[in-house]
């Protein structure tokens, strides 16, 4: 049995304990929140033990694994805590938004010799694995275009929108730049990214980027494009298509049902499903188990932290390499000063 | 060229018309109906001669077809005027709805030696046959199932009605008869039906059958489903599906655009097309064609008039019972009498 | 919490254990089987307590449902035991095969007024009941034709054919009819089956019933169409199509991922799920909670004996009825007699 | 009736003599061809006279219109010879390949009052439209994005591609940036586009653009994304996606057939119809009456010359004008330099 602490107790956190207490090697032993009512409420509901404090987690045998769910800021100190500490860790993304910190922090997990885990769940969902393999397996030959719809139902509360600006790309399209990543083998090489606002001011007060379309080019020289908004009335809609010489894979979204409607209107099916946490329900199981095997293999967890760092060219954390082309344009001038490295 | 004359200018007849006239190896010479004024503007529309009688049409040595559109009643009669006369026939179906007059019809044909098609122009739609290609290809093994949708939007007039009792079987069923038949290569040998009244006074005064089950069973043993309706509100729906012990078949409805609306009430397409001549209209174009094509070989036409006789198990041909709870229909006496519960 | 006594071991018994252990109110207390070793393998991985008797288990206080999962033949005993031990009764359908024995284990449950619930699980699958909803909510007007198909990708080993012969109707379609009965709130008056034995000698060396049509009369007029087959080689295909005068509903199939795969030989998509456990993984949690619920609110559970009783028409148990005209014809004659009561 | 001279017999020539020899209110008066056995040819199929020079034809008062579909380099010299001979003019994509001589082109149609069309067949499509009208009722509110798949089977032949460098954006893509500004109603003002060379030598040999990917911004804010390629191995692959604040809209692919194979490998479609002139059959038909209706009631058919010039930004024309940040990259470093005009 590998013993987790599960450090942060709000949003994520709750589902992750959920599916520890669920898999038949894990068990939660601990659960770390600033907030100790917080913390109370879920350890009890999993007879696991609760603190606002990680020193003793730290200190507890029991604990194998340190699962951080905190809010992306505090991450990499976390990493490396419970690095020092000699505990293996599950940790959400992202690493860090400044890439000479991730670093830093992929320095510290090295010494240490500490198995990593990064948390780009998409990578376990059904679909999405099965198109990753049937490219692998040649059904499309050589890849020559990827293109990825990333779009939520609503954007983020605005004090969420204050602490992390941008969060259409740190936060919604990093998925999708791994995604591109991982399907292709392949670096990024090229970025031109166009964001819009096209929220009122009631919805996004403080007018972040709601919409974006991103066009990149990879080593390779395959195309891809993304594209992301924070307003599909419909759903959380999720597709990926992939296109080489030998045929085209598309991983389409799903329905909550099965239900086909006939009326002299049409013919109508549910929309989409439209929480994130109901549409990729089935990836976070499968990361944890993935992860959990991993641990008792002793073998390196799946997506290591070269996954979340610069010298893998994931562009969300290159902004400030001016190797890279990156081309980021918005009416925003402050925004764009700060994105655009050229 | 392959001259036409075309016998009743009304509701089918135009669209047999236009279907002549775009066909490059066919023209429409000669138009014919009781109604002079009919015949007349059909025949001018396309350059033909009109007239209200056959027999200047029949003498009519540019004349090498003649096709028949008439009432149901007239076909056997016009069928034999044509054939003494020389000429090919192209008839709709029923060729009558007494077996023993397709029997004499069948009779005055091959004494005369009569090229003849019976215009079953489902055989020709581009999906049905090549469902039929699967089935031959041996894509599914051995048929064991079939079953077939056959709905239309809405009754046909009273008057209608009133002249052709049982027009569930006789006018739409009979197409579904003659699927099964083709599709299976094989014969009917135990039919169980079931209709139901269904639709209000208003629409369907007469409370002639407007719903029906009928479930067969093939000298192959494999069984069939049909089912038909004179309410399907969504549109003109018309699926098979074929299943055997190496898979399955099946041939879905169409509809006239390929939009698709995502809202947050669901995803909706376009209902069905909602008329049978839309629905079919590639199927006319084809039959005509193949018809045309046989001519011109001097070959038999693709569907004889054994197609429309019971001595090929044409149930649609077998009922003597005037009765309104018509239960079973059979060519198997014993069967039929002890399934009858009238 | 609600505590659970497990009664049998094999097959269906894990999967309810499993979804026992991960439901917040209720908790698996004991399992009993014949076989003290699957007992205790199956016991130590949920924390309960084996015996190879159901005797220890009726005392124990912690005990407050018996769910039974044994073969058939045993369930009306375990039902009449359970229920004089004052213990709720969660049972694996069918109560029985002979309509009498139905009838006295539900004067049994009534005269103890123990909470009784048989497990027609399609009941809660997600699409199903979303189907049942619509037809409730007048989407399609009066129901006119209910069509379902119900196949397994496999039949049964020939041992448990052997001991449940037509197993295809007490095995397979009594969810269908089931469903008939529930989707519809109507009861059967009239059916006609057709059974065929497809399969060769060596998957089906008992020449059981493999393949069956059947088609019925609802008290309401409406029609129903129910096929059934062991050999559907794409999967387990679980559809079903409701018709009326305003529209028309499908419960589709579902597949194991959304993948699309275009290629010059055309667009291929998955096959469907293949095993009634996965297929119906949903359905099975979402009826032990809407159970559990039912328990903690002292309601009676959602599905009663009396759907499983021929005074509501349940035709797999209605053979003996004379009132109802039940015909199902069979090439073997042994069975034919059995089950034909006209 | 209206009479139609058709100039250039070649590829799509017989298609547009075939759609006004079967239109109730034109006819085909004559045909010319610098080759005089390819004129006389159709002519003869459609009753015309045929010619290798255009002044008889010009002096026929027989003909009222010029239909232009010869190479796009001889275009904008026979518009102008026809306007001014008093014919109107129907004219196949594109106008000219040089923004100032479609400029000129202009001028000369305005002073001479000549009906002139450019015929962007997929405007009449019946999905497309229907997507058009779709935004116009507001179904998706504002639109946000638009994305456009436009994928060919196979490349040009070689000197097709050697007269015309740069096809994808100049035969292809131009379908698709008039797309943009139809459907959007909005002009584009920013293009980022990037090429590759994906194809072998061998297909390819002149190392043309055979794989493009352009982002637009449009004046209204929206963004659009348009991906191209000369070998889609499934077939002709044309799909429209437009998103708004209310919804989504989808033309989908079509199918030659609606036949579904299940089989244990899955579930199988065709794949897309292959050919252009197959896909946009009914879009050929539907735009030759829409001219033909708009010259019988006297009104400007629905396109104009202007939606090929630069005033309205078509940017396949713009690429002389430095008020646009058209940014094209190539590897072919000749194009890149003609292209970019910053």
């Amino acid at each position: 049995m590998i013993g987790f602490c599960l450090v942060g107790g709000g949003f994520i956190g709750p589902l992750h304990a959920a599916n520890i207490a669920a898999h038949p090697s894990a068990r939660l032993v601990r659960v770390v929140d600033l907030n100790r009512q917080a913390a109370e409420t879920l350890a009890n509901r999993f007879g696991a033990t609760a603190s606002s404090d990680l020193d003793a987690a730290l200190a507890d045998p029991a604990v194998d694994v340190v699962m951080i769910c905190t809010p992306p800021r505090t991450h990499a100190a976390l990493i490396e805590r419970a690095a020092r500490a000699g505990k293996a860790v599950f940790c959400e993304k992202p690493v860090d938004l400044d890439v000479r910190r991730v670093d830093a922090c992929a320095q510290t997990l090295a010494a240490t010799r500490t198995p990593f885990f990064v948390a780009f769940n998409r990578r376990f969902d059904p679909t999405h694995p099965a198109l990753f393999e049937a490219i692998r397996a040649g059904e499309i030959g050589r890849p020559e275009m990827l293109l990825l719809s990333s779009r939520d139902p609503e954007i983020s509360p605005p004090d969420y929108v204050a602490a992390m600006p941008f969060g259409i790309f740190y936060d919604t399209m990093i998925h999708d730049f791994d995604m591109v990543r991982w399907l292709l083998q392949d670096e990024i090489v090229e970025v031109f990214a166009r964001t819009a606002v096209m929220l009122g001011e009631n919805d996004n007060p403080h007018r972040d980027p709601d919409t974006a379309m991103v066009q990149l080019k990879m080593k390779s020289g395959a195309l891809a494009h993304v594209n992301s908004s924070f307003r599909a009335v419909y759903g959380y809609d999720q597709r990926i298509e992939a296109f080489g010489d030998k045929g085209m894979l598309i991983s389409r979204n799903q329905q909550p049902t099965s239900l086909e409607r006939h009326s002299a209107e049409g013919i109508r099916q549910d929309s989409l499903l439209r929480f994130f946490i109901e549409r990729y329900a089935e990836s976070y199981r499968r990361e944890l188990d993935a992860f959990v095997r991993a641990i008792e293999a002793r073998e390196p967890p799946p997506i290591s932290v070269a996954d979340a760092s610069s010298r893998h060219g994931s562009i969300w954390l290159s902004v400030a390499s001016p190797a890279r082309r990156l081309v980021v344009m918005s009416r925003n001038t402050k925004h764009a000063t700060r994105m655009m490295p050229l």
